[in-house]
């Protein structure tokens, strides 16, 4: 019975209906969820719905965590190790059920602190990913995954170049602006506001260079901004590149005979 | 007779006069209605030229009329289904054929709504993509098509995932910045007006948020739109190398030899 | 001689003392073109030195005119025809040719109309791309031009599917916000200005919708802007990736032979 | 010992424990120096613990001057050449060894001028590199090196191109917008602010066109600017590509065996 009730909760098999049922179920459940969310968000409907809103999350809540206790259970099935609590450890710290845990577990801890921690609740939101396994998108979701996976390294490194590249610009951008506008480049950190809105090209005009020296540095820190569009938009396209061409090269392994004598061809 | 009218008003093969002017006239007619649109737009020109505005109008859904009749007619052509009715349905349903009945229904339809639904004529500037399929430019646009076909599934998938991103980002800045300013975030759904210009870095700076929370949040979400230029860039740019080998292939295989017997290979 | 007067004026080649002297000196009378265009641009510099600045300006425009009318003279060299006269026409409706006799025309022609065409001797910036042919990056440049011809039917494409969706968004933006924004949206033209900045994903912030249809067509198109990206970016990336194999092909069938038995390896 | 030295002081080879321990406390200390630039920047912090900045100050200043003159000492293992001072110099001049001396040398020279060249000091945030180099990500790191490497030439020509349509965009648009907002586009200096935020589609919109005519070019100019992203996402795209075509053949190139006389072939 465990075996089956692990068997439902994963991806569904072709035609394994009660698991398909099980998978469409939880879409659903987080599709209200996120709508709700969002309808709470309005002032007026909150006030006149309080209670359908409290009642529909308490439901919510109560069945993401038989959900969450049965994957505990199961657990052993999904990550095989020789100890059981190894197994439980496992999953608890794999990235989807730490989300999970966070997303519900403020509404078991009566907070008074100032942060109302129930906001963790949109992370619920990423299970909406599961619409994507379950239809007809999962190949296109799990290549997406692959060159993602395989380019990671890659892109830490764009990252974290970009975070030195961010320190430094908005270093220097402190030390040129800060005399003119003391308000908008107060000290570093601030100033690394304006320096992520023009690396990133998005540039709201909330801050800007006013200085010379500010504005031939902006145009420069600018300039950069494209290269960090640039280079992981190559190690992507790489990725997929490398993906379709191992695609390709297993299929074409295959079936490579010559139909005139028979013999398979060597083609490097 | 219904076969030659299907043939002329099909894309025009090499040298057929008759084909080559219905398109071009279209072309023309096409063009001549984007161009009154946009004059009309000007309410100095719309008041002095009105009755000259109506009446090409009046003219322009006429032909359009008997055009999309003919091609009701010619349906069977088009689209060969056992039943002629299946016909008629597969052609009205096709993408192309609802765009033109709705940019000339409106006008047949006394509307007594506050919405006036002549708007949609601005429908009919698709038309004008005819111009690429009967010039020089008809190999190009069809290896474009053919790209973003082949890209469809990933490109879709891209799309989801910004859509669940846009729903988590516009939640979170929701929480932080609508204490601060709840005239620019009053919703979560107002919020993804934020959300959506600086994902795509737009980034017009009539919204952006104040808080140090929100700042942090803004520039990650800032740091994501790079990834939602990088990844559908990285997939059709995979779409097209896809396509240039394709080529190249069929190509290659026409003097391919095995080197074993000296007969042609016909590789996959 | 004539042909040695061609041979200079061409691209040097290796060692071609006469020809670099030609062509560096060129490159420098350009530069200070492009200097004193911009010093120029100074009132307080124009009024001061006006005197230096016509000198100037007398002296470029007598030695592009020669020059000009060398490359009229030597133009049967560069474009062999049948007729001498097919010859200087070929050459002056090449593009370069059209471009540098704009710069220098104005000089000839007193004007008396309001639009100052001396402006056009700005398109003399443009001949500062011959300092890429005589330096050491002339490789590169071939490569890009290449490239860029390659792909260049496919831009055409790209840039024609732009316009229809700048018409197209232009005009149901006017429809949308005209109503409230009349100042900012007042026909289809001038709201083809927010159009244009969106869909490159600048966006000043001097336009921008504000009714709730206005701001969802904003997000679409903001969208499609991405689109607009990733199109050019994929159909150049793929150019770039068929000239490299183009290189790696023909260096690879050059000396393909089995060093064991010397016979060639027909390797595809 | 010397010998010793050098090695320590270059990346750790495997295990070598005191290189390690060097390495690891060479970042460290770089990191304080980064956490003490960013926290002098908040005035109230600088002001209580000026004494603490200044000490720790003084200690990074003594050791990365002794690193340095460690680095001249050793120079002739790094940079053999016939001539000791011709390695010393090979050292100083090469790029990073200029980054760190300047970002030492201003606390030893007493300044009397109005610019603090102190602010130099910030370029030891670029030796935070150094944590790419000892960590896992080595290979990453080295690898969008070479990419970067190879493009250089291409992505120099782009730059260029870039600089002209920069002066060639910035001087049309002075011509056509400084007679509305002389305050804006004073000089094309000045005016190259807008052309380079526009061309990189930053737009904060602090300056932008207003006349019909500069909205025209200000619109072609914001397209050339997709063309500014797409010419070297396309040439890095390549450069990775190629990369990874280079290590797959290698690999293949172990195992091929010539079909004639079956022996391995020595692939290009």
């Amino acid at each position: 019975m465990k075996a089956r009730i692990f068997e439902i909760m994963e991806k569904a098999k072709y035609r394994d209906i009660p698991s398909l049922i099980f998978d469409w179920s939880l879409v659903i459940l987080i599709s209200l969820n996120v709508f709700s969310v969002i309808l709470e968000s309005f002032s007026t409907l909150k006030l006149r719905y309080l209670g359908l809103f409290s009642s529909f999350e308490f439901i919510s809540v109560i069945i993401f965590t038989i959900e969450y206790l049965l994957r505990i259970w199961t657990s052993d099935l999904k990550y095989p190790r020789r100890n059981r609590s190894i197994s439980i450890l496992a999953f608890m710290f794999s990235g989807m059920a730490i989300i999970d845990l966070l997303s519900i577990l403020p509404f078991y801890i009566p907070l008074a602190t100032s942060i109302d921690l129930r906001v963790l609740r949109v992370l619920r939101f990423t299970r909406m990913l599961r619409i994507l396994k379950i239809g007809r998108y999962s190949a296109s979701m799990a290549l997406i995954g692959r060159v993602l996976k395989r380019s990671k390294s890659d892109l830490v490194v764009t990252l974290f170049v970009t975070f030195l590249l961010l320190l430094l610009a908005s270093s220097l951008m402190y030390y040129v602006e800060n005399p003119v506008q003391p308000d908008k480049f107060p000290n570093i950190v601030a100033s690394s506001w304006w320096t992520i809105i023009t690396l990133t090209t998005v540039g709201y005009g909330d801050v800007y260079p006013v200085t010379v020296l500010g504005k031939i540095l902006g145009g420069v820190i600018a300039l950069f901004g494209i290269g960090l569009v640039a280079l992981p938009t190559g190690i992507i396209s790489s990725g997929f590149m490398e993906e379709i061409r191992l695609k390709n090269q297993s299929e074409v392994k295959k079936n490579k005979v010559c139909q005139h004598c028979g013999k398979p061809i060597d083609d490097n």
